[in-house]
């Protein structure tokens, strides 16, 4: 069944859905996004996703194209209409379309607003359960990755050289230490039993999910460092893990071929996972 | 009168010129870019264009959607449904759709191509005549600039800084060097006469202009050499300028409100954008 999605007020079969080639999002990758995850038929971690939204619009200096209650309605709307149980449901603000190509921003353009589902089914997602592989791969992207733009296409790259080399995903490392994984925050759980995980800086993007998840480990009395850490020391750790929202809380267990670990996933991560999960299904919207 | 662009083999009004929400151009800058003058109703260093499309294209792994004949013959056809005599044509190729979002490159996906002209009347513009103001601004874009790629949040942003500081343009720097523009390659003349400019390296573009500009300067005897240089040295150089497809040789009369020679015009600049436009208007296609 086609799916319905949503493009500028309209709901449309995704076949009609378009845009117009002069469109900021399309010529200059001028245009920021979010994903949530759907669980039940609800979203999670809503309010996050939506306040770094308007982070990265006002980085920008892009309007907002609707009210929060207005985005909620449109995401509950396609929910719905595409029959979503687990999932998850994308959303792009662009710049929007004056139509011609300028470097210089448009004034008064209205922003344009697109959004569509995903059906996954979370449980049948084996990385969780087995734990992914990672490879390290340079970081080239750009120096706002607080920003969650469009510009996608290095750690696309980065992905795909994770794959031909047989691995699942990449960590990104620049001057010698791991800055995040493609479409992730990285962790390493120490030998003594402590979270490190990169503090926030313009360098790597403020995930929600790893908001939520410091935050619950903090309340289970867990020792969180934010820190920068090496690959080295990553493949020393007794564990390794990933958060985002399209995966919650990943186990990694192994970077560039070493082991981490017994090479299994570890009772950290997969404690944080359970508690992350049952947390976001109590609070999901 | 609106303008016939072209879109996927199809020669259409501007205003039904549309692509998928699913072309990864538009949910993650996966594509690349060409611009080309129009001299005369004829294309410049259309060869060189051509070239850079396929060092792009093959950098990423996307295939060519069409010959460079063919590409001629739409270049051709765009500029006579649109009466270019003076002007530009953008090309863009994108990796495609498929239908749904997703990091991994799709396999056999054919790639879009957009084509559309904009007229430009190059004997009004008034930079080339008084010279331009830049101002330097970090440069954060990412780490493969050799890449043409539609990720050009960052230079419009670069742009937009310096039009809020009364510059025309911004030259980006990093490590204390000048990289180039934010659109154009940069250039200073020392007081010596020696024109220098960026070595090629994966920091900044290959531009197709600086390369025809400086074939033309050794022909003339001109010296020149290729390195870094620093914001510092640009201010006391002789005379700074910048190359691009759409704007020829431009001279840049001020760096960080630090006047550059007489803050006028110099006759390095001038003679490059003469003999340039003298052999462009000749070999064009």
């Amino acid at each position: 069944m086609s799916r319905t999605v949503y493009v500028n007020g309209h709901y449309l079969p995704e076949a009609d859905a378009k845009v117009s080639i002069f469109d900021r999002a399309f010529l200059m990758a001028d245009a920021v996004y979010e994903v949530s995850a759907v669980l039940g038929g609800k979203l999670a971690d809503f309010d996050g996703h939506m306040a770094r939204l308007h982070r990265s619009l006002d980085a920008l200096q892009i309007p907002s194209p609707a009210t929060d209650e207005e985005l909620l309605a449109i995401h509950h709307e396609l929910i719905r209409l595409n029959g979503i149980d687990d999932g998850l449901v994308y959303l792009q603000v662009t710049r929007g379309n004056v139509g011609d190509r300028d470097f210089i921003w448009p004034k008064d353009a209205p922003p344009s607003l697109v959004m569509f589902t995903q059906t996954k089914h979370f449980e049948d997602d084996e990385g969780p359960r087995r734990g992914i592989k990672v490879v390290s791969v340079p970081d080239l992207r750009w120096g706002r990755r607080d920003i969650k733009t469009v510009q996608l296409l290095y750690s696309s790259f980065a992905k795909m050289q994770a794959k031909a080399q047989g691995a699942d995903d990449a960590w990104l490392v620049e001057d010698g230490f791991v800055t995040e994984g493609t479409s992730n925050n990285a962790y390493i759980v120490t030998r003594d039993g402590t979270i490190v995980t990169r503090n926030l800086t313009q360098d790597i993007l403020h995930g929600i999910t790893r908001a939520s998840v410091l935050k619950l480990a903090a309340e289970a009395q867990m020792k969180i460092v934010e820190r920068p850490f090496t690959i080295a020391e990553a493949q020393d750790a007794a564990e390794a893990f990933i958060t985002a929202a399209s995966t919650f809380v990943c186990p990694v267990v192994a970077i560039d071929e070493a082991q981490i670990g017994d090479g299994k996933p570890g009772p950290v991560a997969r404690r944080l996972r359970e508690i992350y999960l049952e947390n976001a299904e109590a609070t999901a919207v």
